[in-house]
């Protein structure tokens, strides 16, 4: 079941708007070609707004109401709303409403005119933001997974061209389509991690661990929050994690439930080192300042790797969309304020999942190479 | 200049609809809440619907309307449009909005709730669909070329991610970011073109001449309608289609201007013949049945193409993204149905303007390995 939304918009002379005999004919040529779909439209509602005017047109007999809203500015918007059972035709396709918008555009002399695909409401959230916030509908047909854990909402969707998909408190994390994030998170061909001692600091899907394990690394130990995540992720996301959650260790690897500080402290304190830190926690939070609780987190997290790291580890993390470039800037300058001081390179990829390119960091110790290569 | 529409959409118990109690509370619940963003919220307007329950609330001194509307199956939508001045913050972040979502939720016990990024509506359009209608908001910041020729609506927009990007009729067409496109239609690396004659049906964009030319061909012709999408890309597309737009012709290729039936037809009657057909061209329509005009067209270019293909001879084409199989088995139809016998083979590539898979036909006669390799 859904409420579908359709919205159209025209811009035109604001002139056009604020005169009341040239608004009148706009909604009666607007209600005129909407009764092409729509039986026996009648104004239920009008009001003047404080930008404007505003009218209500119900459908007879069906629940389907038109709002009709006039922006002094020079934009009128139609926004279209009723309700769609399952299976149902919609009353209007995408088709007649771009013909809608054409016709009226043409007839009504609009400066320009926007339509979009109807917009379905319900219990199937099948939007997700970009990372700049824009909005992208997935195709997402059916959910597996949907509980609240004590430290987020984890959900399992299916979306026909992505797979299986993890979202977390409402945003897209990972899915069974996103092998190269996961490449370019760890510089797969690049970097060597045979032999290696490995730290993940995250990582609950478990494609990380799973990836880095066939690189034959000496031992991986990964720290993460939400055992519910792995949970869901072992029972949906196999493809991704393998079976390497379905254990928590074997000789190869270690997974430990807990807070990740309370660990790499306690490594701190130990005297464990690492060739390689993965930070896969928390992306780098999209702000006008690198202040408040999260960048807190990032910093004390970047310098706490850097004490369990050998003189010639790495820090490797994702960061965020290339949409954003002043939070990389800002992560970037976190970076230059770090004790060590560090160097770093970027990889990018796009990312299905995401829809969107995004950046990873690779951050050494400026001194690693006098200290001899990882 | 943009009207800002939100929208937000919860599920419940359907009881919950139907119980005028209830609906009093939630829509009190909804407006205190609601106020945290909006100063002083006044009810309007309500009314019954026939499948539920509608009412409009103004904000004071502001011309944000919010709608709340209820549907008797268990569904609850959430509108709000303002006007929003170009360089003005919005009145409510999508963080804010998610904030809102998830109070409201919680607080009233909805099974389920969903909200999408501030949509934006004005004479930028931002919002393409995908081939199975999905709505993909792109980060377009400015219109560079909008023109109607005699055959469609042009417009060159630019997008941050994408570059440059042509827009036929609405449509996403191609971008500066799409050379995969170009190099998926024409098999790059997998297809030899040098010493070869080819013929493009379409191809306004010009990056599929320019790209062949690269690979040394005999003469490419190309046979296009609408010198309006050739002039426009000549001016914005550089990057895609290089200079070759710049002259209908010089000794590697000929542009001729004119419909492209015409222009086989007579290459059948001149018994001209080509190693190389390209149908760049409209896209495999999306419908229930391969009948109609679109349909008849896309019959008779392949028999066409056919007619001036060498025995040996590959017709080449885009088809549609690989979210309409029904589409796409309706083409393959097509091709068993072709007098000469044929047999294809299909590549595929995500293209990024499209943000989708797109799938690509090779086109040959049964019988062309007989009568040599091309």
């Amino acid at each position: 079941m859904s409420a579908n939304t359709i919205l159209l918009d025209f811009s035109l002379d604001p002139a056009r708007i604020n005169d009341e005999e040239s608004r009148k004919d706009i909604v009666k040529l607007c209600k005129d070609n909407l009764e092409k779909y729509l039986v026996g439209l009648k104004l239920t509602y009008d009001m003047l707004t404080s930008d404007g005017y505003l009218c209500m047109l119900n459908e007879t007999g069906s629940g389907t109401i038109v709002t009709i809203r006039f922006f002094q500015q020079g934009l009128i918007t139609i926004n279209v709303e009723y309700y769609r059972k399952d299976g149902d035709q919609p009353i209007i396709s995408f088709e007649q409403i771009r013909e809608l918008e054409n016709h009226l555009v043409q007839k009504l002399k609009f400066n320009h005119g926007q339509s979009l695909p109807p917009l379905q409401r319900g219990p199937l959230t099948r939007f997700f933001p970009t990372a700049d916030e824009r909005v992208i509908e997935y195709d997402i047909d059916r959910v597996l997974y949907d509980q609240r854990s004590d430290f987020q909402k984890i959900q399992i969707v299916h979306s026909k061209s992505l797979g299986n998909m993890l979202v977390l408190d409402e945003l897209q994390n990972i899915s069974e389509a996103d092998l190269i994030y996961t490449e370019t998170l760890m510089c797969r061909g690049v970097e060597d991690y045979a032999g290696k001692e490995i730290c993940i600091l995250g990582g609950g899907d478990g494609a990380l661990l799973y990836e880095l394990l066939k690189e034959k690394p000496k031992h991986v130990v990964m720290l993460e929050i939400d055992e519910m995540v792995m949970q869901a992720c072992n029972k949906y996301m196999n493809s991704i994690c393998g079976d390497v959650l379905e254990r928590l260790n074997d000789d190869r690897y270690e997974i430990i439930l807990g807070d990740c500080m309370v660990y790499l402290n306690k490594f701190i304190s130990d005297g464990r080192k690492f060739d390689y830190v993965f930070g896969d926690l928390t992306d780098i939070p999209i702000s006008d300042t690198p202040t408040g609780e999260i960048w807190d987190f990032i910093r004390v997290i970047l310098e706490s790797s850097f004490k369990v790291l050998k003189p010639t580890g790495k820090f490797m993390t994702h960061g965020n969309g290339v949409s954003c470039p002043d939070s990389l800037e800002m992560y970037e300058k976190q970076l230059a304020k770090l004790t060590p001081k560090v160097t770093f390179t970027k990889s990018t990829a796009f990312v299905p999942s995401f829809m969107e390119e995004w950046v990873f960091y690779q951050v050494q110790r400026e001194d690693a190479n006098a200290a001899g290569s990882v």
